[in-house]
């Protein structure tokens, strides 16, 4: 097991990350201290690991909430069934949530953890790669609206996570490619070398060799964890972490969040933003093409839907990144450098919103 | 206009008091920098001082949420149609909501500035007495749960509170005497000077005057400014500000929102704590019979509804305030000394209970 952590004063808390974690109940139980505990799954992953955590906790209450699979069900409506169990079981200010799944588990069951009662302590067990290396990770919790991806949220930092690397060994192969995204992404925002490791090893992890897979998802929270040590709230350097997302969020938004793994939407938006840098002088065509042949080799889709470009602008307008009325965008200087800008010629955006998405 | 301050380092923000706020347009410009506004209000308030708002927003982006009047509209639905329309106008991060009504507009919008895009800016403009001597000040925010008060919410901190007194003319007389309860709980909590001025003056602040009033409002704000200011997030003193609360709100659940003023349910409450007090031996008879008087003085019903012990206490379970499966409470060791305890006879309780509310 490897254990970081996220530095924030008296809101700090470890990310572990091993092979068999979920077995080790000493560990679990020392991570969730609270007698009252809502586990909050969905109908893929419960029947696979609810189990080991039941037995972890059988001296506890436990209450379970399992959700439909899914990114179209992390609306309010669904928020609202949830409040509606902690309250029917008359669960204090002392419970705690335990968000057991993806990101929608885990942003879902934050959201509801931030809010109960003002605020009661949660804690992330990751089971998706995206969840590991992203969204378990830093405190964001949210839901969607049918107008814009994550718009109702909190900044609600777990007080622990437990990345088992032996669940993902049961993640279907689009899952485990919608990961990868993510991963690269840590890759083009700060870390070059890390790039050209994957560059290397990417056939290995997405082989889903244990030692490579552990270290690719070792060093993207490693990132993680110093970004958001810096920035919790956002207000700076944190946004680097929206590389592609931007782009992603309108792509997901306007098939309705059905058709497109959030993961997959990402890696689309990494590349379109590669495309965007390019038009602005930033990244050479080589680098762009070093961006689509990694994501390429991924096994992640590099063509973005045909939903128009006012569409797509459309909906990132309506994401949270606009600052006086300008979307600001997350772009690239080179491999391993990106920057947050709202100066930008709205011509090169719109170009390349057309080339990508159709007119 | 007297100014106080919140302090809470990078999050401290002032609270005005004076006639006429409302007509200052340069003190209401100065404290809303945002271009963008949502203002919420209710079909009660918006049609005496939405106008004043208007006006002095004219060359801003004002988008308006009229809400029915009344606590039973403090939902998570209601919050989730004021989403709606932030996000249906396309309002970004850099947007503030304007509370412009009494605790049930104020609580509930800044639940939403709070969270939505994870947080924006947010300005109370309290219109009742009770909301300007409590609920906008503090960041509580927060909808109910058909289970219980209060049960879904944040802690988010207004960039700033503007309480024009002279709004207080146009209150109703019930909902008048409904804020004296929160006023005369200050006392209460810790200055036995301040309830004893109350005593004395009960009559002319009722009567309006606004010397008094005014004077009885800024003490009030400086209390609760005092304790928000050392204990935000209610991890100790704060829930000090919770006396006669957790009896009130079990009286607003049981009657499901409708029949009962929060500040006359607070008002039960207190004479509740301070009869609960006399039992474990912390007030004499003859201190309750002050406090009884006072709220009387006041306009304020004093007999609880008889609601049954059993029924209060299952709604008093599912408040807030349980830790480890006990319910905490806010007690009087005397006149202007409130403590917080879970160490309490369970008879002493239940007998209070019976006594209240009927077996």
């Amino acid at each position: 097991m490897q254990t970081l952590t996220v530095e924030l004063e008296d809101r700090s808390y470890p990310i572990n990350i091993g092979a068999g974690l979920l077995h080790q109940q000493s560990l679990l139980q020392a991570a969730v201290p609270a007698r009252d505990i809502l586990l909050v799954s969905n109908t893929t992953v419960a029947p696979l690991y609810a189990g080991a955590v039941r037995e972890a906790f059988a001296d506890r209450h436990v209450v379970e909430v399992i959700l439909p699979d899914g990114e179209q069900h992390k609306s309010l409506g669904m928020a609202g069934r949830v409040f509606d169990v902690l309250v029917a079981n008359r669960f204090g200010r002392d419970a705690l949530v335990l968000a057991l799944g993806g990101g929608v588990v885990g942003d879902l069951a934050g959201f509801v953890a931030a809010c109960y009662q003002r605020g009661v302590d949660f804690v992330q067990v990751p089971t998706t790669l995206l969840a590991q290396v992203d969204s378990s990770v830093g405190g964001k919790t949210a839901v969607n609206h049918p107008g814009g991806k994550n718009l109702i949220g909190a900044f609600h930092q777990p007080r622990g996570v437990l990345a088992d690397t032996d669940v993902l060994a049961t993640l279907p192969e689009r899952e485990l490619q919608a990961g990868m995204a993510e991963i690269i992404k840590y890759g083009l925002i700060c870390d070059r070398g890390f790039f050209a490791w994957l560059e290397k090893h990417i056939d290995a992890v997405r082989g889903r060799e244990a030692q490579l897979l552990s270290q690719a998802i070792y060093r993207s929270c490693q990132i993680k964890a110093q970004i958001v040590g810096r920035d919790e709230r956002e207000r700076g350097d944190r946004a680097l972490l929206n590389l592609g997302h931007t782009f992603g969020h309108a792509i997901e938004a306007a098939t309705g969040y059905v058709e497109w793994l959030h993961g997959e939407a990402v890696g689309v938006g990494l590349l379109i933003a590669a495309r965007l840098s390019q038009r602005l002088g930033g990244l050479t065509e080589q680098d762009v093409e070093r961006v689509r042949q990694l994501l390429e080799r991924a096994g992640l889709r590099t063509d973005a839907p045909r939903i128009g470009a006012a569409r797509a602008a459309s909906f990132m307008s309506a994401d949270k990144k606009v600052q006086a009325g300008r979307v600001r965008l997350v772009l690239l200087r080179a491999i391993g450098e990106a920057y947050v800008t709202g100066d930008y010629p709205d011509a090169a955006l719109q170009d390349t919103l057309q080339a990508q998405f159709g007119a």
